[in-house]
Parts: structure tokens; sequence; C-alpha cells
């Protein structure tokens, strides 16, 4: 009978290692990619091998693992910020952009350029302390609802890059999260929806100053860029958090360009990948053109290097991991 | 027969269990601190249980992990690099203060303060890609000899401490570096030296700048300086790149105060430990008026808040892995 027993858990055991990793996954050209990249790499003793520690593999978040129309999720969290500072501020009923933002104007908002920009996330995003932050950012994400979905805002993730995510982990891969988006709004809640712990998320980063109250220390965050996290930036933040080459990137914009060139440029075997979105129906269809999330050169290099393009409504079976209607 | 073998193994496996994770240490009360510290936050459904993904245990490196006397082992790379670079910099002969270095004036190079350090850093750490330090990093420190102890930098660590690290990491802690030091001066060898991957070193860090050149991605260093990590700047840098506050911090001067202050306030366990360099004969006795690693307000705090004091002298069995004659 034990004999038995142990018999069983050999097979389900086997089982359970032959059993698909990537189940939203359609068997497209994307997931045979994948599944050859990583079977390649973890190859012990074949010419493709790469040690556990350098396994590192690299996820834009806005529109690579999580939704971001109609506009970017953390722009709604200003625009809501404002709105619930507003009673302290009344200059602002006077001010732009947040007489704009005050209004919903998104032309008044867009006219304000790069100083406005500056101000609103000086006035929604420092003058407390880090702790402080997390708190904010934890109760925001916590109850605010997507505006047409009506759903969490961490619902609306891609269950398919769920599956990619835990598939890498369990090769051995540490995941990183690299994203224009600020780094303190996206820690507090990382670990809990994409199993990536906050000392591996890195993204826009402020200026901090460690301060003594009342011999209490606390660390002030200052209205000042430290990382723009976007384009250019991608590479030099995952320098300076990671400090080695990644082995894999996971894109969707342009924005994610440079973290792919960087990614991929080695003689070895390497996987660059670009979600293309061009579902209308279950999310959204957007590339070239858009403001939100736009890829154009970055598609045109995606077919002139090999890189894997996602055809999200092709390639995934589904998009969220409980059903959302649109 | 089968029934013997599985229960040696078990008998084995609990021996083990139960032999000294920390044999270079006397059985002092540094000792008894640290392994009742990790019993209390490792005991399931203890009052002071802490959960494997925050278990953060952050360490010095000068001082703390390796030997930082007579001067720290960067300064003498920075010497080093000088005297190397000198036959392409002809202007350096009366320019200070590469002046100084070059004649190894050591009260020459003082007098010239901070911008002496930025102009000397300029030339040593930037303008090249990381690729190219990294390598230049690599060379030296597998090449160069303590100027006293005749023996490679990378053998002056202190084997008390690496078996601490191996201790935490086994007991589900992450560990990392966090110190004045640059960080990609540290970060080509920690992995071997110390089993800390190079996206668990923080340091001072300069600035970084993508480029493309003829089709290939590099990324260059700049003679900005980006975090000095020491003093304040370690609470700063721990934040930045972990973004959760460590358990346990350990330190050996005056530069650590802050991370432990960050560290250890808290209501729950904590561990603050600071290495207090009291073997004279074996390494080296320095604290309140030394120059490299000065040890005063912190050796008071220590006292005043009951952190754990290591007297290297009587606490530590050996200093060195191999045996080191000064």
């Amino acid at each position: 009978m034990l004999g038995f027993l142990a018999c069983m858990l050999v097979v389900s055991v086997a089982a359970s290692a032959l059993s698909d990793p990537l189940p939203s996954w359609e068997e497209s050209q994307a997931k045979r990619q994948i599944l050859d990249f990583v079977g390649r790499v973890t190859a012990r003793g074949g010419a493709h091998f790469v040690p556990g520690t350098q396994r590192i593999a690299v996820f834009d978040n806005d529109g690579t693992l999580w939704a971001e129309k109609p506009i970017y999720v953390q722009a709604q969290f200003v625009i809501d910020r404002i709105r619930s500072l507003a009673p302290q501020h009344p200059e602002w009923k006077d001010k732009e952009p947040f007489a704009s933002i005050l209004k919903g104007d998104m032309k008044g908002i867009a006219k304000s350029g790069e100083s406005g920009v500056a101000a609103v996330m000086a006035a929604t995003h420092a003058g407390m302390t880090t702790d402080e932050f997390d708190k904010i950012a934890e109760d925001w994400i916590s109850t605010a609802k997507h505006p047409t979905m009506g759903r969490l805002y961490t619902d609306l993730v891609y269950q398919p890059m769920l599956e990619l995510l835990s598939y890498l982990r369990a090769n051995g891969f540490k995941t990183f999260i690299v994203s224009g988006g600020g780094i303190e709004f996206m820690r507090p809640w990382t670990e809990r929806v994409y199993g990536i712990p906050p000392e591996q998320v890195i993204g826009s980063s402020g200026g901090l100053k460690f301060e003594m109250h009342d011999g209490k220390p606390l660390i002030v965050k200052l209205p000042t860029l430290v990382l723009n996290d976007d384009k250019d930036g991608k590479p030099v933040g995952i320098e300076r958090h990671i400090g080695r080459r990644p082995v894999a990137a996971f894109g969707n914009s342009d924005g994610d360009l440079q973290m792919l060139e960087w990614t991929c440029d080695a003689p070895a075997t390497r996987l660059c990948l670009l979600v293309h979105h061009t579902d209308a129906e279950r999310e959204w269809a957007y590339d070239r053109s858009s403001r939100v999330g736009k890829l154009d050169k970055a598609l045109d290099e995606a077919t002139a290097k090999g890189w894997t393009v996602v055809d999200m409504k092709h390639d995934w079976k589904t998009i969220y991991p409980k059903e959302v209607k649109p």
C-alpha cells in the first residue's frame, strides 16, 4: 500500500512537471518562443545555459502587466489626490494645472507641460514621509475603481503575464518591474499582486531626505526627480538597481525600447518581448498613434531584430484573472 | 535496513540543525544576542515572528565585513589608478591633488578637500562605460595586495561575519551591503566573496547615461554624484533600493549611525550591531579618534539604546578565513 502511494506521488509530480505552465496562452509562436527560451537557458551543460543568479527578467508595468487605458493608473491617482487635497488649497481654483484638473479639463492639463507636471507631482508626491505616502497609495489602490470597467485596478492585471511571471520564477528567474511609474506608488502592492517584492521594483524616483524629529527617524519625500525611469532611463535604472544585464525583457511601448535594446544586445540567447494591444473587444487596440503606451519605433525594431511580439487578441485566451466585461 | 538508514538520516539532519552556526564566535553576550534574535523572528506563531519576505539584513562593508586600515580599500584603488593613468596625463605633475597622490604625499591629498576628491573620482570613476569600469575594478581586486598584510584584500574579510551572513541566509534573510564605498567598485566581487549578488549591493553612486554607438547600447559613467551612501545617505539608499525597513543592521562606525537608528526604531524585536575594533594584535584597535572608521557617537548611542557591541578581541576566535599574520 505504501509502495503504491509512493508510486502515485512520483506519477503525480511527473504529471505536474509536464502540465502547461502557460494555460492562458494560445499555442502560438509567442508561446513557443517563451518556452524555447526558458528551455535553452535552463539546460545545464547546454550551449545557452545561464546560471541561476544571472537569470534576471525585467517587466514594464503599465500596458505590460496591467491595463493603461484610458489614462495611466498613476495619473488617475494624481487627479484623485488633487481633488481630495483641494479644500486645503483654495488658491488652486485659479492656478494651472490645478484648476484644469479640478474642472476635469484634460486639454488644460496637457497644455501645462513639464512645469505643470512637476508642480502636480510636488503637490501629490512630496512633502510627506515615505511611510505616509505608502499608506496613501495603499488606501487608494485598495478602493479606487477603473472609470469604465468598474473594477479595482489590481483586478485589471493580465492573467497570461501572471502565469509568465510564475513560470520564470519556477525556473530560477528573479523577476523585476522596471516602470516609468513612481517607485513608491507601486511598491505597496506589487508583492501581493505580482509576487514581486519592493526591492525588485524599479521606477521613477524622487529625492529623499533622512531627518530626526524628537529622536524619531523619518524619511521625507522631496519635490526633486532623481530618476525618470522611462526610455533612456530604463537601462540606467536597471544598472543602478540590479547591476547586471537582464537576459529577458518585457514591454509594450516605445518607452521600453532602450530596455529591450540593452537586454538583447548579446551574442547569447536572450528574450525580448512586446505586448501588442490588438484586442478592441476584450481590452483596447492601440499602437503607433496612441498618446498612452505609444508603440511605433519599438514595433519596427522588433520586426528588424526578431523580437517576440504578442498579438493580444489572438495569442491570449483570457485577459484578466477573473471575467471582466468592458 | 532501509528503516535504519532512514533513521540515521533523521538523526544526522537533527545533529546538523543543532551544530554551531557561528563557530568563530566566542560564547559571549554578542553571540547570544544574535542567536536569540534569529530564534525570535523565525519562531512561527511567536510574538516576534517576522515573515520571510520581510527578513532584510543590511551590512556596512568597510570595517564591518572587511579590513579598512590603514586606508579604505577603494582609496588605495584610486591611488593605484592615478598612478597607472599618469603617463597619459603629464599635466597631473603640477596639478593638485594629482601631484600629491603621485608623490605619495597623504597630507597634500587631505588638503585638497571635497573639490579634490571630486576631481580624483571624476578621473578614475567616470568617462568610461560601466562594462569597462567593471573590468578595471575586477582586475585590480584580483591582484592588488594589502600594503602591510601582503594579502589580497578579499582575503582580509572577517570569518565571523561570513558565518553570520550564511547563518542569516539559512534562516530566510536577504542580506544586503549598504556601504559608503562605490556601488560599482563592490559589485564585481561581492557575490564571490560574501555570497551577496550585485542587486543586493547599495553604495555611493554616480550618474549614468545610456547611449547608442553604431547601433550598440552602452552605459557611460558620469562625473556626478547621485547618492553619497554614508551617514544620512544610508537610510536613503535603503529606502531607494529596498523600499522597506530592515530588521537587522550591522556597522562599525559613525557612518552607520543613521542606518542603525532607522532599523532599530521599532516596537518589535530588531538587531542593531556594531563591530568594535579592539584587537591591535590580530587586526587594529581604533574608535573615537580614528580618521578611518571613526566610532564615537554611535558607540555612545549603542550603550544608550542597548544595541549589540562586538568586542573583536574577546568575541572573535578568528579574524580572517585563513591564517594571516599581520
